[in-house]
């Protein structure tokens, strides 16, 4: 996000609207989100989908990354489905009447009441993990009198270059069925003998945030071959191929991301080239961008406290929020682009350390991050802070989580209200 | 934790009860907090405070370790004060009708909203951090016709041996007034010459889970010096000597933290010989447990879901909560002791990985741990869970935070209860 826009008053602009009014009418921290920017990146994937693969797909929101009922709502408007990770997704997308039989369940453990919860509610895929659960799945089915469509998740062996915790493709993972000792083959065998259940497909995630195509590519032929190999071995033919999600954005000038489209063509491309080769039917294509899709929509707005300087060491300028509302900095080290939104047009004065309020040293959102000098009382404007902010909030030192707000085309709506201190003590005894 | 009780069913208890019993009654995972454990940690502090310095002091319970209203009523029914860092906090202590007068209000950036509310609840004793903040305060005093009893928070300039997140005497901290630059006294001046405060002593907290003695003895003495120094320049006594806290617990084999009673005669022995050599009154002493006195009292259950071998690389055990209940290993690769509290007799049978149910890689509660064989169905045991864990919580994935039980000879009471998915949706526009 190297652009940002600016109103006569020098403020930050977000939908439309200038930010420090945004900052007053609804206090801080808080979040916003750019409608605008959630829906251009849910058509850019969805054209993409339409241009490259002819529309035999569908492209699922991955709920995790930001979850409230409006978002699901915006992803049914947009013709998208939904990748949803729990109990509490499946309840939440139900709960805001999406059309579950777009929706995708994943999960390493999912529990008996979630897998019971995703066959009564209808969720249209279920990615199933391990052995273990393809039986428990087969037997809740039964008793539910119903069959559903299930993928398997296969874990390639593909190491991305990415964030260790956020890898998921090489062998050594709690998620899928190994490809490359026969496990996932295997599985397959099993899952087509299941009759409790009809697989469809599988499923191939490799990590997140991924800024080369590359891995993308080998991992759809990779799956493409297995998927030839699995109706050479038992004579079925798996019609699903779900390439998963963790195309990388664009959170600071360091970061460079493959544009989706050109991602969604060369990979296309190798899915027609090795189906080409293999005789094998250009499978239904399912992604799953969840970080592309609200990170960059997302802004976070604090007010600064103090600012303390401490001569020839740095300068640390403190906000009414921090790793409560943004955990990503002291989780991963996650790095971002700070202005000051009521003084958008100056010129950075110098490197300072962002730090949150909360009654721990690692309560930090950057360090060494070019700002204007700050002043107690301006209006702090982090970037793309849509994915995993709001969705890993927590009210450590019990502090309310802030509320979302969507803006579009100059008007503010609340998406979901700020907690109340009423509601920080509701469970307590 | 080396020792843990077993029945005749070979099951873990807590509190006298069967842990298989209680993850049955309530479910997984569930948090559960042994009170005896809890109540024990506050008297030893206090016996130590009457035995060491004649109970001239208070040790206040640092309260976001794990925040409730019950464990402020049980703080208060052993006659301890309480730290509290946030509007939440205050609003959570002052709904279990927690004597404010006993508390202590901490944190590198309070809002206006915070100290307002600190002033208008009587919380005893506020603790400045910065000179903004002095300024602020004193304004915010006038206007409302109270005159608040105020401590400095003084950056003594000491490195202590823990986690760089978890470390904050040394200069470079987003905390208090440095003391070697001078930054300290200058803070005295002023507040001595604020007349809307009246400056009663000084702070110092060094870091997290520290387990030597030395670096508290050193701060300790560095501030007693600088109460020294501040009558001398100032001719202005200070009364009240916040040691913070900072106390290490024992979460596995590795850990040999000091004994409290020990920590507190060296400390006080240091206290009494700093302050005769500088002909200075013993000051009212304040600490500041937190993880001491509820880490060692919590245990997490939870259900194994699927175990995946990966053969040469390592075995997965999957439970049903992970980061969302216990983020401290994801943040700073905290190690804990694990155990089957089904068959709490059976040594382990190698070394695997706890892994959690989030869509998240790097979603694991221990790597390499030792375990016996684990099963689908078998409830795992995490010990040491009390601090910093519920606290921490979140619902990412929207899972629900889990509740949290009391047990105690035989007894067990829900004192936070869990959330469910109404919850969940509840500000969900």
């Amino acid at each position: 996000m190297e652009y940002y826009s600016v109103n006569g008053a020098y403020h930050l602009t977000l939908g439309g609207i200038d930010a420090v009014a945004l900052a007053e009418k609804y206090g801080t921290p808080l979040y916003v989100m750019e409608e605008d920017v959630v829906r251009a990146a849910m058509r850019a994937y969805r054209q993409s989908m339409e241009r490259f693969y002819g529309g035999n797909g569908l492209v699922c929101y991955a709920s995790k990354a930001f979850c409230c009922k409006e978002i699901y709502r915006i992803a049914a408007a947009e013709g998208l489905g939904a990748d949803v990770v729990s109990g509490g997704e499946i309840y939440t997308a139900a709960k805001a009447g999406f059309p579950m039989a777009k929706a995708v369940f994943h999960g390493n453990n999912k529990t008996r009441e979630e897998l019971r919860m995703a066959l009564a509610l209808g969720v249209g895929r279920i990615v199933v993990d391990n052995f273990e659960e393809l039986k428990t799945l087969a037997a809740l089915a039964s008793e539910n009198g119903v069959r559903p469509d299930i993928l398997l998740r296969v874990t390639p062996g593909i190491e991305a270059h990415t964030h260790k915790f956020i890898m998921t493709g090489q062998n050594d993972s709690k998620f899928g069925f190994i490809l490359e000792t026969g496990e996932a083959m295997e599985a397959a065998r099993q899952a087509i003998g299941t009759l409790a259940v009809r697989l469809t497909g599988v499923h191939v995630h490799i990590g997140s945030q991924i800024h080369e195509a590359a891995p993308f590519i080998q991992a759809a032929e990779r799956m493409v071959r297995f998927m030839a190999d699995v109706r050479a071995e038992t004579g079925y033919t798996l019609t699903d191929l779900n390439l998963g999600g963790g195309f990388g954005i664009r959170y600071t000038g360091e970061d460079d991301p493959v544009p989706y489209a050109a991602y969604m063509r060369d990979v296309s491309g190798a899915v027609r080239q090795a189906c080409g080769q293999l005789n094998f039917p250009v499978p239904f294509i399912l992604m799953e961008p969840g970080r592309s899709i609200v990170g960059e929509a997302g802004t976070t707005l604090y007010t600064v406290g103090s600012v303390k300087k401490i001569p020839g060491i740095r300068t640390y300028v403190s906000v009414d929020g921090g790793m409560g509302d943004n955990p990503r900095y002291i989780l991963y080290g996650s790095k971002y682009e700070f202005l000051l939104a009521n003084r958008a047009d100056e010129a950075p004065a110098g490197e300072v350390t962002v730090a949150g309020k909360c009654c721990e040293s690692g309560d930090l959102l950057g360090e060494n991050v070019p700002l204007p000098e700050a002043k107690p009382g301006d209006i702090l404007a982090v970037r793309c802070t849509g994915a995993y902010n709001y969705s890993m909030a927590s009210c450590y030192n019990r502090n309310p989580i802030p509320p979302v707000v969507m803006v579009r085309d100059g008007e503010d709506r609340v998406i979901v209200k700020g907690m109340t201190y009423e509601q920080i003590v509701e469970n307590d005894i």
